[in-house]
């Protein structure tokens, strides 16, 4: 298998990408990922969190405090699950459909989770029985309307992982019997305490608690995202610094060379004359970006996180674009 | 709804509890669970735990290090899950069966699991397509000889939450076609974690991986477990003392007219005249047991973890037996 391979399927594969750049200046800059580069700042977590089984009185506050960041307030039509990608392997079992439809080029774990699933254009999918996008989409910011949503009446599962610092996409509240997934990590910083939440109809958040038993977030992971979910001055904060950093990383790519071909508040995607030449590039500078295998031409890049890793970027793009004048 | 219901499907419960007898001291001396009251020494946990994704290959070296402690070595048949409820939830899923039985009266999730399925003893469970069974049994510690679960031919899934105290129960490294699944949580007084382990066939590990996504573990989760299935000592200091316990606890429930029936390292299971009346007698002391609906001469109580609450536990029983007398 091609080495580089890992590195096409997710991103945050820094010790992959060390193992096949051992030159490579470290610490790594891992701009692979969409995850914020600035955490919430984590609280002591308390021993009883570890220790006992998490009380469900514990997690349905985590489901309320999420619903109102979501603008929801009926806490029946959320459940907490440890990660949106497992909530996506889930409900592809627990909603079988014949005829499946990918929104575009996308997330790669919607294919591990419908491997017999087509890739459709929004104005072609409307006739599968089942159709999962991710909204903004990942990693091209393409974003389809919530009214265009709405009018649907498939099984919709929208995918809003990127949603928390562009609120104005999510079709929140207003779902019209789509299923809307959110994810903690991702805004938060915070991608190790695998959180996020399915948003659907009562039968399906009914079936789903089914499946994921009594105790399906850890202790530590509600304590956390409660307080997290609570602190709206935070996430104000969060959001405007994201925001900056899309549009000064645009600016940065564009100024290199490398045209914008669309993103969202977490995360890049640009057009690169020689999309392979570039990665290697970097990798060499120690900066790892995210390839795709279904977009040759292209690149996608995190926010970087401190004036230093943005030197250490515009460094590593000025040394590139001299080379290729 | 009877509000003790909630106190007879799980342990834990105790904030259920100080609603029913508000007037009970506090803090409350939860002996409702098996989980061990000495909890592993948790180390700090890296800000990188909590805001990384988590690698790869963390989890192959958190699989390898349980494998070991299992007495396995093949670490391609062992997947770490979060949690072993949502494991059998999710196998009850991946494996159809017509006829399932439940051997013996046992742990609750098996019920939500698979509600159609019939409770039965070991020698009439033969002719299921599927059997589950806890072994030792949770809550009388009943063990199925492992040469007898190793002769069976249908889909075998014991569970051995209980077993990493009483390692000469387990079935492994000898399973012969069976899943066995490993809770961390029990043993190591760390329940709010989140983790346990199936231990199954490549096609069933696989299929699981496929349902559990690519990150079925939190950051942290995978730290924690890793360096605590290493830590040997600990593990023989925590196998002795919960031992010790166990049959002092049984000694003790004796020695105040409450016969033992069983029970494991982790709790003991007890016979009580007048059940309910001893319940609410060791609720209004603050002191939550674990009563069963299926067994309501029945009380199962884990150990306590310091000379204080054993002599709260004794002074209840005290109070109890002198009130009886």
């Amino acid at each position: 298998m091609d080495p580089h391979a890992a590195l096409m399927w997710h991103g945050g594969q820094t010790a992959a990408a060390a193992r096949l750049y051992p030159a490579a200046p470290r610490p790594w800059l891992d701009l692979s990922t969409g995850i914020s580069p600035w955490a919430w700042p984590l609280p002591a977590v308390e021993p009883q969190a570890w220790q006992a089984l998490p009380s469900r009185a514990a997690l349905e506050q985590l489901e309320f405090a999420a619903a109102r960041v979501f603008g929801m307030n009926d806490t029946e039509q959320i459940a907490a699950v440890p990660g949106s990608d497992i909530a996506i392997r889930l409900l592809a079992r627990l909603l079988p459909a014949d005829r499946v439809a990918i929104l575009g080029q996308s997330y790669a774990g919607y294919r591990a989770a419908w491997p017999e699933a087509r890739v459709l254009p929004f104005d072609k999918a409307g006739n599968a029985d089942l159709m999962i996008c991710a909204n903004p989409n990942n990693p091209d910011g393409a974003v389809i309307e919530a009214r265009k949503l709405q009018r649907l009446r498939n099984i919709r599962i929208v995918d809003e992982a990127f949603a928390d610092a562009m609120p104005e996409v999510s079709m929140l509240p207003h779902r019209n019997g789509a299923i809307v997934l959110r994810s903690f990590g991702k805004f938060f910083g915070l991608a190790g305490v695998r959180l996020g939440f399915v948003v659907a109809n009562k039968p399906v958040i009914r079936e789903l608690r089914g499946l994921l038993g009594d105790w399906p977030i850890s202790g530590p992971a509600i304590a956390i995202g409660t307080a997290a979910y609570c602190d709206r001055a935070w996430q104000g904060l969060q959001r405007h610094r994201l925001a900056q950093g899309s549009v000064r990383l645009a600016a940065l790519l564009a100024d290199h060379g490398l045209q914008d071909a669309g993103g969202t508040a977490n995360f890049r995607l640009c057009h690169a004359p020689d999309a392979p030449g570039l990665f290697t590039h970097l990798c060499r500078a120690g900066i790892l970006v995210r390839p795709f295998i279904d977009r040759p031409g292209q690149l996608r890049l995190g926010i970087p996180g401190t004036e230093t890793d943005w030197t250490r970027l515009e460094t590593a793009l000025l040394s590139w674009s001299k080379r290729n004048d």
